[in-house]
């Protein structure tokens, strides 16, 4: 038996469009669209209904970087993958995709199979995985192509942390070359941490020691440089890249320019490059390191680059890079040496409204808003158009929004098991008001109706931009 | 009495979407659509049932960039509206936005009239009209307010043809002034005409009579400067600028420029300069005349860079530029003096086809097809959701397309009033079968059940991207 | 029998060298120099000896850029060629290139003639002419070469000032394609003065009548604008380019662009640009009318751009553009009326002395300093190494120049016929001690020897960097 | 008591002038320089009187780039400094910077101390030394300021031969704050040898091992990015960078991009780059080994961009890299694997020779020649005015070049010690006559007069463009 779920009356708003129509779930999956008051939409009756009237009706947001009890500098992010994807819930997120992590000498299988363990049984929402690979050699390149199968699609590669994470060039280009090959996407913080590792220890040499320094050192020109130097090899191994977490404006630049000439570079952003700055890592009595993370907050100059690089498309998804840890215990490991303090905000509880006040702002329109957040994220990393839209055959991953309501962001809120919020106090118009996950209310007008394990893993198919 | 149509089975492609979906038409209008096999679909029943298995189910053509009946250099366009507008449905077109033209010395109602007067009753689809603004002065800016008002939103100047349609860069200004206040959209014809009318008058002066020296003195610089300026020019009036017919590489660069700054700058080009060339300019036995067009074919290693700016979307639209006239009588005017030569070229039955080719050559994605195609020309006119898409609440302005089909082009078999084809003997895999507008059936399985006079004109509101 | 001056244990400054040597002047050009100390400088006897220890030996001013006794708007330049020349010996310059000018309907022959007429007898140092051409037509081409033959090269075209100086670019491209066959050097007043004209139009209309509105509507864009187009018209002839009086940081983009194809393209500034701003435009009572000149001041934030410019090379040359007007009846004919006041700065007499300055404040090396007020305009205009160096074989105009001198700028102590100074008061390390024209002493140790007829007009030849 | 060489006759050359002067030598250094005929000169009598009529009296070439007996691969380069500065001087250079090397685990001073003793009493012209820093630590840091005070002031650094003279990028970070600090210049081999190094490792086992495939895995876009990346790290340490053998137009173009900014970033080319292509490592039966260098020869089509980057400046220096190892025994060391091919080429006798066909072919103008080959090299290096010119109180460094000869360059006649020419058979006009270092003649009329010893260490003061 079918069981159907009618949403009436709301404005559905895809990357596409925004359409008065109402919305027929069918068991997990969105079956059809009609017209609000065709004879078709008329026609419809439902096992339960939801009222839309004066609210969005969009997809559930994907957010496509998450470090969901990711271990970092000794300790491990304070959200793990039952209390992160129950905020992810709250804040009208739907998916997550994580990174599995290979430790240096294991296996990429070892790593993946530790992240489905720990996801296994414990989601609120649907999850997949991107995988970290720490030890690019023979046997991890013949992994990868396993792994694109599996649907796990997707490798991310660092050019900063010598000695945990990062690969050199040479790595790197033969990591770029198998997935030219396989299908498979090179995910890349591009940071030349080799350079910036010799400016922190020189600024630590001189007493620099406050968060405001982690900023300085990790400047502005050895984020653009990394990330000219992976188009560079991409471009040698003829594949695709896509950079993460690109937060300053000599950057953006760099992809601009590789787009201009038509190569297959993405770059995401992320809120806290979009809305916070090097005002805030300076906060006094060691606040600052409740926004130490990597690439850094940038002076609050860069915004208006990557407010402009999300409108252009040089810029194409918005995610997270959501790593949670806890001011008091962990962030407090850095007193005295701002490269002890773990890299890493809160925010996959945040992202939607974040962007939904950018839209009041006017920095960009409604259907950019579910584009950065939904749909470009699913097609980027193989889910769509299953995630990431409202259309027929969709999995119902669906956001009732209410766009008039008014919240104010706050750690005594928030559902992030983490200790303080790095928006403490903003004002955001909109709120996600109910949330279905393939079918199932995971949030009823504000009353969690989620659990765990109801999430489930998603296969991946690869880029669909190639 | 509601009228029922139901699509079924067909694979429904819009610029952001596939989708395995059934199509319900109720009436003029797009009520619904199902995925295939559900529960929803499978309950509709219809008047008519079209069966789109193997096809795709598309939004009809959006051709932004025609002109029926233009009197131009003593004669006029061949196509009239009704003979045009017959074979764009034909093509799969099934929205044309036609030019009025103002002549100098007379008021833009004028031509405005005139225009609805030669296109009421006559066209078998529907159609808006862009106003050519020929005498920037007092009045006539006081009359775009009012065209704006009345649906016809977009003004299109021109900075060649001095004594014709030419405006100087005080009144192009003064336009794009008017443009920012009011919502109209600038459309500019971007080739600087008086320093082309030099070089016309030495190459005549030399012997230069041929048609391929319509090619050489139509300066790639000269079109890539007046991109540039017309830039600038919006620039400092803080107007949005939509440039028609781009065909050199270094005029794609500067649109390319202009938007990575993220100005609110468009691009148009044709398909004639995505396949045809100068080769065909020097074409013997004046045969070359057929291709002579403004701005004029390039060089083969232009089309490069056009497909590229259609990927990287630097380029937006693929209009027509419908034009045609006939060889004999026609373009023959020009024999001994190719500036004499009609300026244009037929296409607007064409325009789907060639794109669609393009899909199979690997240029473009099938939603990239619909996009440029469709979508995209019906955002910035003012036409969307009810033209451009197939969604609930969009006109039923729909085409069956098969893709498999193989068909050659040709005046033989062609529907436009005119004794040549720009591209006689191209094969092309692809074909349109079945167009409904409004939900009436145009072409029916490639019989032609059109009728001129059903064709309405439409409203448009201002450009979507702003 | 030789008449020789010997000129001891100063450091000759160059734009190629800076020597440690005694300078021998036979008649009126440099027979040798000799190292310090040297057998050689040793063995010199001479009839006069300048001791020139402590003090910079250099090459006489070029200034490439005046218009002694011009009429504009109604009224004339207020320095003579009697009283500008002799300003400018007081000041270093040693040569000026002048502006001959052809009224619109008359040849250029009546023009320079008239010049040539006004000059006669006149200068205290040599002079040269440009020709300002206002009406580009059959017989004023044929003009341009026996003008290049007669030694006046170099022509300048006007893309502002409609009605008066301003050629369509018809009119540009058709002079730029005869310099490219004569070797006469295109120079461009680049400003959109046909939309200029408009926002002047506009800005009186609403009452905007003060100096500074004339810095606001002689927008940045438009003189970026017009560059640019000035840089493709000479493309597409075929001719080298010569940009007057850059002052915007986008026109300087624009220019080492052209100069990155490798293109003969030049740029020159002036000191007005370098060291004036907005800020003075602005300033109260109708002063700002002192610092209308075209192209306008610009905001600070430009002067950082056109520094660079200078030490990068893509701006050679600093002149003057000297246009003075008195301040009262002259500049004050634009009262209430910003678009009526006079276009011009005084300036002959300051140049040398600013720039010295910008290398004592750190922007150019000595070097550079001589190179782009002497060598660099003497080699663009046809007069290397006669002009613009001190060598073996050059005229013997000769400055000794104290470079520890203080010295403040004032109207009160200036020897140009103009009632202000656009500089009054500000200081300046370094002064003019002694000048030689042709070996002839017009300035000696800070006495004034000149005499109005010693400056001979100076016949040309070609751009020396084609 | 003075002895006097008179050159009388000639047209002095250099980068600033071309005069017709006689040149006055005392001793080793130039006394004075006269115009032909006047006084001064008619009066000076001299011990030895050079007839210069008909030729060019020129500065000696001061190559900035060379590595006599340099340890490569297991062999050595076979011009020792006896047998390469003889060469030198019969092709009209008479100073070389070569480089002393650094080994890896060895102090800096005892690799220099090493270069001091091979080159001591053999040299026949003057030479200097550059460093190659293999190891940057704190204590080779220190000793860089040591070096500078004894006028090694630059320090040579490799971003490719990973595990023999490579840095990483925190060690070049290192250095170039050292050098920011202590007036040295960093010059950088730039190419991404990591990333090389797996393409050699790839070509290698698909078993591509001829010399052509050197070419192809030292990839044009490794070089540019390289070249990025080392400008880059020079803004973060606020350091000038100067980039050897640039190669490719990609690198080019970031050297312009970098230049266009005002950064002190420069750029040396060589003959073999300019004159030699892919087409020469291509030849059959392993002769492409003969043109294996590093960077490599790129296809003929670079050319173009590094003449043009010659002209615009971006380009400021032509070296030679002279690195010779012959055919037999050496080259051919690398037979059945390119990569154990000993990496250089011959050229110090040609490059003043090569240089001067561009001024015939038209690529650069007389004073150009002398500037990148002579002036340029001296004052980058800290040389000039000691080098690089002739002017009063220079070295008399001196060379009469009969630009009328010709000559085919042949390793049947050249003086290096290898017996091969990468330039075997091609016609030259022009020619070295007559040669002086420091007024002693070493080669008189095509008699060679000089002797091994004759050559002096210079010491050289930093930078003289910063």
């Amino acid at each position: 038996m079918t069981f159907r779920t009618l949403i009436r009356g709301g404005l559905v708003v895809t990357a596409a469009d925004e359409l008065h129509a109402d919305v027929l779930v069918e068991d997990g999956r969105v079956a059809a669209l009609a017209a609000h008051g065709s004879a078709a939409a008329e026609s419809w009756t439902a096992d339960r209904t939801l009222d839309a009237t004066g609210k969005y009706v969009i997809p559930g947001g994907v957010d496509a970087h998450t470090h969901m009890e990711l271990p970092f500098g000794g300790t491990s992010a304070s959200d793990t993958f039952e209390t992160g994807t129950r905020a992810a819930a709250w804040g009208g997120t739907t998916t997550i995709v994580d990174f599995a992590v290979q430790s240096v000498g294991r296996t990429l299988r070892e790593g993946l199979d530790a992240w489905y363990a720990k996801a296994d049984g414990k989601c609120a929402i649907d999850y997949a995985f991107h995988m970290i690979v720490s030890d690019v050699n023979e046997h991890t390149l013949k992994e990868m192509d396993a792994l694109v199968e599996e649907g796990v699609s997707s490798f991310k590669l660092f050019m900063a942390y010598p000695g945990v994470f990062y690969s050199d060039d040479g790595r790197i280009l033969r990591a770029m070359q198998r997935a030219s090959g396989n299908g498979g996407l090179i995910m890349m913080h591009a940071e030349n941490g080799i350079a910036i590792d010799v400016l922190i220890e020189q600024a630590l040499a001189r007493g620099e020691t406050d968060p405001r320094h982690h900023g300085e050192v990790r400047h502005v020109l050895l984020e653009a440089e990394a990330t000219h130097r992976a188009v560079q090899l991409a471009r040698v191994a003829g594949a695709p890249l896509y950079v993460v977490h690109v937060s300053a404006e000599e950057a953006v630049a760099e992809l601009a320019a590789a787009r201009d000439k038509g190569l297959p570079v993405f770059g995401e952003t992320c809120p806290q490059y979009l809305f916070l700055s090097t005002d805030n890592l300076a906060e006094p009595d060691f606040q600052g390191a409740k926004y130490v993370c990597s690439t850094p907050l940038r002076p609050r100059e860069h915004q208006a680059a990557l407010w402009r690089g999300l409108r252009t498309n040089d810029l194409q998804v918005v995610s997270t890079d959501h790593c949670p840890f806890c001011f008091k215990g962990q962030k407090e490991l850095g007193r005295g040496d701002f490269s002890k303090i773990p890299n890493g905000l809160p925010g996959v509880e945040n992202r939607m409204d974040l962007l939904h006040q950018a839209v009041v702002d006017g920095h960009i329109s409604r259907r950019r808003w579910i584009e950065i957040a939904c749909a470009t994220p699913a097609r980027m990393f193989g889910l769509y158009p299953r995630k990431g839209t409202v259309a027929p055959g969709s999995d119902a991953d669906i956001v009732l929004y209410d766009p008039h309501a008014e919240q104010v962001l706050s750690a005594a809120t928030h559902h992030m098991n983490v200790d303080y919020s790095a928006y403490e106090g903003k004002r955001i118009t909109g709120r996600v008001d109910t949330v279905l996950s393939r079918g199932e209310l995971v949030l009823d007008a504000r009353q969690y109706t989620g659990r765990a394990g109801h999430g489930a893993f998603v296969h991946r198919s690869t880029c669909q931009y190639l």
